[in-house]
């Protein structure tokens, strides 16, 4: 019966073609009625209209509890974003037995790929050495072109925040053969052992790795914590990325960390993106800086398309949904990464 | 009794202390009577003084058959670079048993990560992305930024030789879990499946691979194998990272196919180093360049010492070498990579 | 305040010495106040006047909905089983947002350990060659002392079943480099292949597998599901291992193919436990019989107390549980599997 | 021109329908001239006649000097073998450039399976489980039935040698997740430590380790080298798995350790083989008995050929051999194990 309410697509800003494949596409009709609609989002009046009938809405959906009130056959709502947005009543839905999903985790191995990527970037210099041949100006074979640089394998490395990114860069950094230190407030010790790390205080993370991977969500509790003293207590030389949100750190001490030559900073966000023309970081030497490229690269799209029927299918059957991220009723309310501008 | 031979150390352009530690030079001189010598290479009379007494030579000496007649204690002679050079009469070394050995494996793991960061700066454009944000001209997040960025994950990798570099970088590449095919004409089949590999034909390695990794020495059989018809073959969009030897490609067709926007390329090699100020690489976009940095880091060189003395102390003690390379009677005469200048 | 509420425990037929080193119980006191009872379960009076002030239930306790009626603070209940009961009203506890967790996990390792030692005891007819010698008839070197035995290295290995034991089951296989495929109709595709594994359907599993490794839990869905026909449709002298429960295969099928000499069968399970007498299997040859021992060993125990220790404070600190494994409202009334009598 | 010598075949024992497939003897034809001889080996004027012309001679051929002065063309001597026979004249080979190699790798895989399988089998006592359920003996599941199991995952293990077994046993191992300890006097620590273990002393090894795997030829060093101090330094209850050849141990010492239950005994090798009638170990308990059946798996034969002539291949093409191994001129006159009677 549920089965055969309406799932309700309306995944702006993304556009249907670039998440549906037409297998998926045929997949997903086959699951039952759909309403496919593309460009800008439902209006207030369209998403009311479809509540009555909805099994499962894919979207950025505002869903207060007097819609769910009006949404008795709703079994799932997928956002197609990398975060839990505030305009759902989670905990109604969760009262409601109503699973509640994000796409986090097809940006995981994007994100880890390019963190490892920007690691060994800092590590060996690369972009400056590309920069100094294309300017004429790169050191010789034995004068110190090298000076600074450093091998990853059997040293120490740090992640501060261990979830999908965490797991996803996990694997790459193994075969490195060093300790790997993880500081996740949200995850047990015995959980980081068994993925083959080691659990670490924040600031033992700083002290003891020579690059530390900053992947954790901004939250109610992280904002900004990362500062100054934790990038002093690092050896000096050493690397950090920064992979996740530049809200969890205090930029300006980052950055002087980077200018004053004591660490090397590879960063991926920044606290205002688009980055604002006068942001400071552009002249500052001894970064490497990218601009929010990490997750959106143009091979995942489609995979986001597989999750989502995947994970309508099994649901409509009666199972748990496994590929798409759950949001929980202990931690959905204290994140606060925001989409991307 | 050819215990007491002398251990002849005279390893220019390398100064001692940069690859012994006072802890190798103690382990040294407990394995008997050492000469340590240091600057500017012996003297052709002060290594004809030396002779009868060595019993090994840590050099780069000359060691034609009349100087192995006059030095008869001689086990081991230890080339303190990465490739065998033509002045040591190599068959007269295999008939009296005589280890020749060089230091290639010290640089394998240096060389793997900077191949690895060179294949992640290139697929995603990594360098390129660091100099647009320095110029204020970096594209949008959902304008395109990262058209061309692919993942290694699940793709098909492609080594061409796999020596000691090829080895050290397999490990690094299982984690994205790709198949990885590798060409080597010197490798049996069955070998290269005993390393988890894909035994390939070159031409096959280009067709099918996302990223493909030169990593052969030059011999007499491969001087500029890799050219035009190589490049073309492969999927637009695929990288090439050059970490080996330039002579082994067609550089300018390596260039060309760069410049036209087919494939990316990665190199650290180049034909002529120093790199001369009119190379055309200079000038090339879709290419990341370095300045033959891949091997030579800091950190290496004090391995260096560790090897050498645990080898002689294997070969004084009757075991054999188990660090360093050996020359191997057959193809210890094909090598043509020239040391770097 | 809720974290004032009281901890009950009730564990039997687990003694509290036997899962709670004294660390554990003085973690668990720093929780909140605890109720620590051993021995024979609580009466119904005594679960009923600790009801009202319990925040969390450890043991097999009876929880129908009037229970939870009265048990404003209840957040979680454990059983210190393998599998979940029929004695709680889950759907209750998923609308107030108890979590009920089970001790699945601990058994992991154990059972998985045993499982490869079981394969490699059939594969390679270890017990059959241990008891000739004892009985002076091994046969000799050379006259096929060894006719039917084979390696798992390069062969396809085969689940029935990818939970806790499959997952735990899969790194141990891993170094034989051979497919591993798994069925599992819980398990979406993408997720199996996550694993490193190829999705498969049952019959594929036996036709293609040289050792099929059986680990679902019965459900609604399998019970007796694998029988003579899955056993025919496997290679001559292949492995069948059955380390779950007897419930989901046709018992005498599985013994009937072994008899015939067409699979080796390596079972931890009966139909009935304790093993009856006049058990069928006793007799039979061509099998591995382990008397349910696979999970059970001295070790785990105490392990038991940090898992319930952690996921407790975890839950009371606002956090979800993560070593224990949490009834799902899909599934949790699907699974049949019986306690160990 | 040498490549048209003759290449001998004279394997006996060996049939040669066992170690060459059809298709390997094609490829054996296509690389010249073979002499294919089944049954009993040459008479010595057989040998004598075909020296002239051989090139390569694959079988336990004596080979002293004056036969080597008759064999101009030699480029290659195959024992068919696990280990090298005292019959060679190897000093005169070496000094000629003819590759000696045997067979020893070809068991590798197949005697690290049944050591881990006789490891897990005494760790887990799966005969003894197997015996008593066949008496109708077995102890019930809460009764003790698992008292003295115990889990290899965390555990340190420990290994005596480090060949070819030993290199394909460690990948087994590391998802059990411990340390690795190896002792092996030939292996300098470095090279240990790459292979991802601790190197130790040989009494740390047992002192340290819940599993040591005794897994050294036979040497002119090493012959009963490990006994009763050595066992009693184990943890009790520890299991010492014996797969390479008794002689490197006192033999009744580790029955005496099993006997009174301070260790667990698994071995695959005897004193004597065939096992006399009278060999105290088949009364011994606590001991897992195995007759010489590690290796011997009749799929391992016809990898032999494909061994051989792709050896012979590469050699008769001017490359080195790479999958058989080679003697060397340190160690090949200290082995000391023998051929299985």
């Amino acid at each position: 019966m549920a089965r055969r309410g309406v799932i309700v697509l309306d995944p702006y800003p993304r556009a249907l073609d670039l998440i549906f494949t037409p297998e998926d596409r045929a997949r997903l009709e086959a699951l039952g009625p759909v309403v496919w609609h593309d460009g800008p989002p439902l209006t207030d009046e369209q998403v009311d209209e479809r509540l009555a009938g909805a099994v499962a809405i894919v979207g950025q959906t505002s869903l207060p509890k007097e819609r769910l009130d009006r949404a008795p056959l709703l079994r799932a709502v997928v956002n197609v974003e990398g975060n839990f947005l505030p305009n759902v009543d989670y905990e109604e839905c969760f009262r409601r037995g109503i699973h509640v999903l994000c796409i986090a985790p097809v940006f995981a191995q994007a994100v880890a790929e390019l963190a490892l990527g920007l690691a060994l970037a800092a590590a060996r210099d690369i972009p400056r050495g590309d920069a100094e041949i294309r300017a004429g100006a790169e050191s010789l074979y034995d004068e110190g072109v090298n000076h600074g640089s450093f091998l990853l394998s059997g040293k120490t490395l740090g992640l501060v925040g261990c979830g999908n990114l965490g797991r996803a860069l996990l694997p790459l950094l193994r075969p490195f053969r060093g300790e790997i230190l993880v500081h996740d407030p949200w995850l047990q010790d015995a959980v980081v052992r068994g993925l083959g790390a080691t659990p670490a205080g924040l600031d033992e993370v700083f002290v003891r790795s020579r690059v530390v991977f900053l992947l954790s969500a901004v939250t109610t509790e992280n904002e900004g914590l990362i500062g100054a003293s934790h990038f002093a207590a690092m050896a000096r030389g050493s690397v950090v990325v920064l992979a996740s949100r530049a809200a969890v750190v205090d930029w300006h001490a980052l950055l002087d960390a980077a200018e004053s030559g004591h660490v090397k900073v590879a960063t991926d966000v920044f606290p205002e993106e688009p980055i604002p023309a006068d942001e400071r970081a552009r002249g500052v030497a001894g970064t490497v800086l990218s601009a929010h490229r990490a997750g959106n690269i143009p091979e995942i799209w489609p995979v986001v398309g597989g999750m989502v029927v995947d994970d309508l299918d099994w649901i409509l059957r009666g199972l748990p949904p496994q590929r798409l991220t759950r949001a929980q009723p202990e931690t959905v309310a204290r994140f606060r990464s925001k989409p991307v501008g």
